[in-house]
């Protein structure tokens, strides 16, 4: 803290113009604004393009700005309060469940996650894909893992996809006593599927929530959720679904 | 899931670049390796050196590759575990803590902590600073704001900042009867500081946990930490330190 460290640190150049476009954006935009084309900023800040482009990039890393193809670059509005986790575990799609239903087949899921799943490399599992929406804008994706042997009782079930097995499935599922879950957070990028259900494009920042669901001793479902890095803040912890204001790093900078 | 829905997806050429070195990186290099320059790397592609540029910001962001000043880039390890939000709430500093404390001093804190804290806006908090290492690496780096209403009897205290002011600040935190905490985790940029002490570049990308500590009916303290999303999972819930080993989105892509 204070300016005697900072002052030691060489600061890039973009850094430095980022700070100053930070300050520029609370004093002189409003959210949904549009920002003056690029020539014209770099122009007014006296810098290369290229700075002012790296300087773009930290602000929309940290949720300032949005940059939309055809739109042009504008004010973010402050991100939104996502609960992932609460003091009450409960599988997914129990009522209080944020998430929407689109679709579930049976295949073979990546190795990590059938490693996760103790099932065989070659094995099938229940895929159910949901997506969540927050205020109308879908904040994430999920894939749901759920090996077969945890719905035994599924394969009697005709439907052979679509929102009806995903239904099904999940039914099956919260049969089972649930005796814990935890939860892993990460930076990725969005696959092409989980971006054009998160209205991004492929590769963009995304926070990879992954959840392991214990039941019977073992891991009887994994969740991998893909949630918009831009306008989330995930959220853990007592308050639940309450959210949390004030957004201190940004002011920090 | 599946390839029909991901063929209809428009793929960018960057994004295919990224699948197939993703693939190489699994069965070509080992960890640490360092790869060929961009130039050999763009002709064995049969690519433009922008577009591998591209790629290898993609699987930066993954967590696949490690970009360091003078070495190059490398093939990086494996995300480390690092538990954020357990079952059991406790105060910061105390045992079971990860981090070691660096110094301490009263400063007025950003606005929008101040507004969390409910302190004056001129008011200044204690601020204590923190880091934590895993490993031998650096892989967080926190400033714990803590109100003058919180630590009634700090005032004796004669050490005007440093570890020990840090330690008694701690100390008198923890009289107080923790009632609950919660955490949210977004995406940010390194600021200057908190890039020193994590070894990066500012403006790096990293998870910022904000922590509020609630005590006698409002926020005693909050903890603003910042984690390198490079090298760091952030793990929630009943398995506590336990390192979830799995990464499935990094092999689902």
């Amino acid at each position: 803290m204070g300016t005697t460290q900072l002052e030691s640190v060489p600061e890039p150049k973009y850094w430095h113009l980022k700070t100053v476009l930070s300050e520029a954006l609370d004093s002189e935009f409003s959210v949904g604004e549009i920002l003056p084309n690029e020539r014209d900023l770099a122009a007014r800040f006296g810098v290369a393009r290229a700075t002012l482009r790296q300087a773009l990039e930290q602000l929309e890393l940290e949720g300032r700005l949005q940059r939309r193809r055809g739109v042009g670059t504008t004010v973010a509005p402050p991100r939104v309060g996502v609960a992932v986790g609460t003091e009450q575990h409960a599988w997914p799609g129990t009522a209080t469940d944020a998430w929407q239903l689109a679709d579930s087949a049976l295949e073979v899921p990546p190795a990590a996650v059938a490693a996760a799943l103790e099932t065989g490399a070659e094995d099938t599992v229940h895929i159910v894909r949901r997506s969540r929406m927050t205020h109308g804008q879908p904040v994430a994706a999920e894939l749901l893992y759920v090996p077969q042997s945890s719905v035994p009782e599924l394969s009697a079930i005709d439907a052979p996809s679509g929102t009806a097995r995903a239904r099904a499935v999940l039914r099956e599922l919260q049969r089972l006593e649930l005796e814990g879950q935890d939860s892993a957070v990460e930076l990725g990028s969005a696959r092409a599927d989980d971006a054009k259900q998160l209205d991004r494009l492929p590769g963009a920042p995304v926070l990879v929530v992954t959840t392991r669901f214990f039941a019977g001793g073992r891991t009887a479902a994994l969740s991998v959720a893909t949630y918009r890095a831009d306008t989330c803040r995930l959220t853990f912890g007592d308050s639940g679904g309450v959210e949390i204001h004030q957004q201190p790093e940004r002011q920090a900078s």
